[in-house]
């Protein structure tokens, strides 16, 4: 046997399943618990009680906002939005080539890193740094909704004077100025998702972060690993169940169907939480605050397919996931499901951001091994 | 002490090092013997006298390329090739935003992969995957010679019927019909460095890979890897001392100043080599059948560092590494030195489609854990 180093190796679970990479202390999933933590926030507080900008200064920077905080971070945010220019120079050169906003998002962050000079982490102080951070942050939300409208032929519309990231995204997705209600109730899905543990994604940037590499170079990275169907990124395939009974009555067979043929039900399960996951129970209480028939059905079709898992894989303790209730929320705020994904990114970056300043900060590249397992060749003497 | 995840968790050294996180066929490195393969080849062996098609479809398929099996895999290479209508939209696209190779790399790929609807890899076949595979090899020499004219506002020029990969790639390049010596001498060096174990870039494409996102995701994060100064991607800079000596007398002296002043001497030194690189050897080989004043300044250079090396840190076996002769042979095919790390990135793209097609045959997500070790919350009860 050989290994592609020489030193004494390790051998650990397949998929790093439990192996510690890292302290962190941007983020804590408690999955016994049924909770989790931005910095020494309840992460569940914060989405249903605090700004999105709030929840974002507390991530990048770990200091809780503060109305003398809160204004220095603003003027960031505010420094990266007004680099506009560069913005709509690569939202027309991506949208020539493609109407994908995902495709477009990607192609738009190294375009973007590129035209405004980007440098490496590993040749930026921890100020410079956030500076990238808070840029990429403020931009994304921009990006998303302008490659949405410019991919479908329409003009941006201008921003909306004194609200913040979130009503404006809205705004530009939809094509309405938000009311508070259909704001609140993205802020609090935005939030709930910013950031989760060491998910493959938030792990594939801290992995391009530890080699020095720009802040665009980690968040394409992240943004691959996201858009992978097992990572959980794509929450309107959790709607496939509720299109498909489409009135209460066929909900208990359509689901029974589904598990006799072997099938996965969408948005039940997750990888870290065995009780609740809390976040599909606070995407619930958002979505029951609107209220109406599809809702209705979705409560129906939760509590039938909970119960059917339960006697269908005993001891597994399928509940409802985030993707679950987030897609009937996303749908309430009137995004079209194209949306769901880049929305989810939108708000992950956030937590990329922090993950990759963090990782910014340790000199050591992250370089595993591998065992050959292959034929040999005689090495000639 | 919480953790991201309730199972029983594992710690291991720092930056994954020595720490087998999977098996795998595609090439193995060892680092005392001063040797390393490709399958059941020796890369160097392989890198002395092949063609890098024949390598490409070693790495690839893991078939050893005989005229039979030659046939069918050129005329993938060919179909892939044929789809060159898709690559002049994206570089039209993505040039009219920036002049810079790298980030237009990065940005072409999943521009191009959305124009060409690619699919996740999880919803593909394995014969889907390596038509991925072979399209992104393909269309990577392509895309990166014709961003290279095109950012400079040339046109691109046609294709040399007849002549192989790395012939049109030179000629895209350097704007002339190369001779079999520079073909030869370009042909070594993507070779050599097509693939080397468990980079952070090969790893970073195997970690997408493993959420099943498609092809060109994988891609784009590995480049963003590469691009990483801890990642040894920027061969350029070994020439950095070279440029400052100058002439043979100031060698020494140059050196001494380096290491008083605590910098290090960038193209000395590898994290896995402990003899000589053999990448170096080969280089070096290559090289010198050329010859020139400036080999000649190179030899003394590389022998006056090994010695002063040896003495100001001793027992650390710091030898020429691929970077120092690498970047000479470069500059002798008349690469210039702004495309040392996109040169690079079109032959590692080889060896990250290898590991992506192996990665994707295993269904485990990599999802490693970390330790939060930030301030607590209390959990309301």
């Amino acid at each position: 046997m050989s290994t592609t180093t020489q030193s004494a190796t390790t051998d650990v679970p397949r998929g790093l399943a439990g192996v510690v990479v890292a302290e962190t202390t941007v983020s804590d999933v408690r999955g016994n618990e049924g909770f989790y933590q931005y910095r020494d926030h309840s992460a569940i507080e914060l989405a249903a009680s605090a700004t999105f900008e709030d929840a974002w200064q507390l991530l990048v920077t770990g200091e809780t906002a503060t109305p003398a905080s809160r204004g220095a971070f603003g003027a960031r945010i505010a420094a990266a939005q007004g680099l506009s220019g560069d913005i709509d120079a690569v939202v027309d050169a991506v949208t020539s080539a493609t109407p994908s906003v995902l495709a477009g998002l990607a192609a738009a962050w190294p375009l973007l890193g590129a035209r405004r000079g980007i440098r490496p982490l590993y040749d930026l102080d921890d100020e410079q740094r956030l500076d990238d951070a808070i840029a990429f942050g403020a931009s994304t939300p921009v990006l998303v909704g302008a490659l949405w409208r410019r991919g479908r032929g329409e003009a941006v519309l201008p921003a909306l004077e004194g609200r913040g990231v979130v009503a404006n995204y809205l705004h530009q997705v939809t094509g309405r100025e938000p009311d508070e209600e259909t704001e609140r109730a993205l802020t609090a899905y935005l939030i709930a998702v910013m950031d989760h543990g060491f998910n493959a994604s938030t792990f594939t940037a801290r992995v391009i972060a530890s080699t020095g590499a720009d802040s665009a170079a980690c968040l394409v990275g992240a943004l691959g690993a996201l858009t992978g169907p097992l990572h959980g990124g794509a929450p309107s395939r959790a709607l496939d169940g509720l299109d498909a009974v489409a009135t209460a009555d066929r909900v208990e067979p359509w689901i029974r169907g589904e598990l006799a043929a072997g099938r996965r039900l969408m948005g039940f399960g997750h990888a870290v939480y065995r009780t609740a996951d809390p976040r599909a129970e606070l995407m619930k209480r958002v979505a029951l605050r609107t209220g109406g028939p599809r809702v209705e059905l979705a409560v129906r079709f939760q509590e039938a397919a909970e119960r059917l898992l339960a006697e269908a894989k005993p001891g597994r303790d399928l509940h409802a996931n985030v993707e679950f209730w987030a897609a009937l929320v996303m749908e309430q705020c009137g995004l079209p499901r194209s949306m769901f994904t880049p929305t989810f990114a939108v708000a992950r970056t956030i937590g990329w951001t922090a993950h990759i300043l963090e990782q910014s900060r340790d000199p050591k590249i992250i370089r595993p091994s591998a065992r050959y397992v292959g034929p040999q060749v005689r090495v000639a003497a």
